[in-house]
């Protein structure tokens, strides 16, 4: 049994909120080893924390209870949720925040957290990252069934994900991240590259349009792309990145989460 | 007996100093469980690691080792301490770092640390955290006695702490720290706005006064708020908090730590 | 056998990159304790990341793990390595970013890393960090002999430290860190200052020019510069450092890592 607990969540470094909820979860559960994910997520920024969540959650031991906490929803009605997949645990609010949990799971159970004995006494409405997520997190990490704490629901809240659409020429995607670097992340994945290229076709003939550039080809390497030249890559999650050999793209070439990526095949002269 | 140490510092992410202390800490006691509240307290702001430490320690367990450093006086006379309460270890500078401990706390006994056969061998005059204050506290995670590190005194330095004060038409307060989200808390506390109330009186005849604002009644949750109007809460720290729903109170309020926050009755009419 | 693993990494907070390599380590090697010393190096900056372990690294159990990855050049034909010294293990790229570990090392052992079934399986181009170096890392932190992992190399790759010489008056040294506080660091050693002065020399006959400005003596504590005015002091890794009390030397005097520091001996009148 695994008594691993990732933190995600929008709290940032400076205040003591990742330290009170990891000093919660260690009364309950002295025996957890807490990592954390990410807690500078941009404020309220439910998308970031799904995308960083889904970016991570994958590479840690079967077992592990992932908390993310970035929850604008605090203390009103939105519910506090349980997420069972076949292989982790999510603990965190019912708004959106683990929709792309949902996409890859094969077998899903959401549960209600309403069981308050587990809870701290007296949770205030402003902060359940401390008073509610982290003592069900420290709990179902000591072995507490996930049923033990609500009913199963079905009727959780799911972001609507962008996904890439085809467009005249190929295939028009978005921008869903940019990483500390620059690079520039997109929301096309290496099986829709795939498709768009004919039979054994060439990677070279792909054109890439993004804030006006064009970019032609796929890199292999970080390495490859000529300085100062963006260059386009399948990514370490698999999807097309747009990169500037250590450089910003995002500066370099002024974009912004949610612009068009577009990816079309070069026409044989 | 806990082997946790937590860290409170102004050290920052980025450079190897929170590094170095975790490394001394784990050299003696390789059992230490190390968990950051904060390492990115202003450089120097003792205040603020002294409202950052108080929100988070006691939520960890009985026996916890609470390293706090922001020591500008490092080198000098100021000395080493350990305060010792019923539940918990605080090790850090004589500079008024625990001044929100000392009035937590019901039974209290600090030690100046002087036996320097705990410390790292030759200490340097710039980095006590690493060279005096790690070693002790993963010593007393250790079990050796706080006696053991020194004499006790009651002349430890305390800071001037703000309390609020009667008003003309109630009471006035103090902000006293803004976090990541830009809320902005306030020294008022529940009982101090539950004192202002005539018995039995409803909170929504409330008028809170910032930076020339008006804000009236207190909301239960983050969500009540309208959007772009500043809201008042009782946080889940027990003070008045001043937020936007979603945006940053700090920026649209124009704000500072240290700012006059009046709380008054509205006339009834 | 200590099980410690430390990252030092120009990973960033905000993405799932550290997480994600912590996910790896603790999948394979649960019982390690990962440490970071700091995620927090500037994008591509190998001297940073050098100077910063290098801060760090004595301080941690005989047998830690120091992973480190600053990796601009990733995928390409930069190698993985291992570099084994009388006390600990290092991880990462072949780039230059042990250059001062080499410099430290009595005893020294470089493994280029190409046992491939130690990797995650189908390691991808762009982030080697939790492909190859955190799976390498975890199996020599559980016990695997750093020679299973690849042939003993001796042609790698070490940065062109740069070093004080001797000028008409004194020495000149160079700014080759600037810390969070803003205190600007050289690399003019203690041994450097003391073979400087007289047999039996007092250092307050110590002239140290920078950006056109001089400082005189050395002070034995921060606090013992007056307000505003830049002091000088040997820091806690024995090299010459300018401060400003409870201010930033490196805006205060407007200096940049590169910078020339120069030391003298005042003339005697």
């Amino acid at each position: 049994m695994s008594a691993i607990v990732t933190l995600t969540s929008d709290f940032g470094g400076k205040d003591a909120f990742a330290g009170s909820v990891k000093g919660v979860i260690l009364k309950i559960n002295p025996q957890a080893q807490i990592v954390d994910i990410s807690n500078e997520i941009a404020p309220q920024d439910i998308w970031e924390a799904a995308f960083t969540l889904k970016s991570a959650y994958s590479h840690f031991p079967k077992g592990t209870v992932h908390l993310a906490v970035v929850d604008p929803g605090v203390g009103s009605g939105r519910r506090p949720i349980i997420v069972v997949t076949e292989s982790y645990y999510f603990v965190g609010p019912d708004n959106g925040l683990f929709s792309l949990i949902f996409q890859d799971a094969e077998r899903l159970r959401v549960h209600h957290i309403t069981a308050s004995h587990y809870f701290l006494p007296n949770p205030g409405p402003t902060f359940h990252g401390r008073d509610i997520f982290a003592p069900v997190a420290a709990w179902l990490a000591k072995g507490i069934p996930s049923g033990n704490f609500g009913e199963e629901i079905t009727d959780f809240v799911k972001l609507n994900v962008p996904v890439p659409k085809k467009s005249p020429n190929g295939i028009e995607g978005h921008i869903v991240h940019i990483d500390r670097y620059g690079n520039v992340i997109s929301n096309i994945a290496y099986p829709d590259v795939q498709g768009l290229l004919p039979q054994g076709g060439d990677p070279g003939s792909l054109v890439l349009t993004v804030a006006g550039k064009t970019i032609k080809g796929l890199k292999k390497f970080y390495t490859e792309a000529a300085p100062g030249e963006p260059g386009a890559i399948i990514n370490s999650s698999g999807y097309l990145e747009i990169f500037l050999f250590k450089q910003n793209a995002r500066t370099a070439l002024s974009v912004k989460r949610g612009d068009i990526i577009g990816l079309s095949l070069q026409p044989s002269t």
